[in-house]
């Protein structure tokens, strides 16, 4: 199996809601007005928002309603850059976990929950390496 | 914020159970044996396996102990490829939620439940761009 993620989709109980969070943060989609999925094309990968109970009848598995064990998380190059997300998230509805602050493993982050629950950590961590196109490497 | 997500990481109950899965699909990661999160590259983002509860907590979320709205995917470039990660994915202990088979979208797909309970899609989609590198351009 290639060790890769294509798509990761959210599950969202309110979509234009869901759509409008993340339009206020500035992303863009291709999507009209009326679609029932919203796909971001998030570097060569893909963010789809899409009804919840039909994400989870697609795949195969129960809904607990909840969180349910999955975190998304966007690098950035500072700290500054972090408390910047974090308060636009704030402005456009998220509730905010936690804000920035010094994190155990020596970076800095906070963590911001979507308006469906979806939780972000928004992070810096220096012992990765961020390349010219917002992606991540490792080490 | 920018238009990327870097890091998921999937919530584990079984951290060394999970790890075995990814490996046995032929994932990497450059983790020590006892290391208590395991990171692989997937692309220019990273996936990363990490206890539950500890994630739960740095989350900011009630953990509902299910799925909880997110489904990951990858996407392939043959039905034929997509059956046979379905297939290795069963033999290396996930649950098969749907085999492969055409999509009401246009495509061909199945899915695949991971030892955690952790759904991801398998997928062939004729209307989007493979990139020579294994990512995804939408339309």
């Amino acid at each position: 199996m290639r060790q890769r993620v294509t798509l990761v989709t959210l599950g969202v109980r309110d979509l234009q809601r869901a759509r409008a969070f993340y339009e206020a943060l500035g992303w863009q989609s291709g999507a009209g007005p009326d679609d029932h999925v919203v796909f971001f094309q998030t570097g060569d990968m893909v963010l789809g928002l899409w009804d919840r109970g039909r994400l989870a009848e697609d795949s195969c598995v129960e809904d607990a309603g909840g969180w349910g064990g999955v975190t998304l998380a966007l690098n950035l190059e500072s700290s500054t850059a972090v408390d910047a997300v974090l308060e636009q998230a704030r402005a456009a509805g998220a509730r905010i976990g936690r804000p920035g602050s010094t994190a155990f493993w020596g970076g800095y982050s906070g963590v911001f929950i979507d308006p469906e629950g979806h939780p972000w950590e928004v992070a810096h961590n220096p012992h990765w390496t961020l390349t010219s196109e917002g992606g991540i490497k490792l080490g």
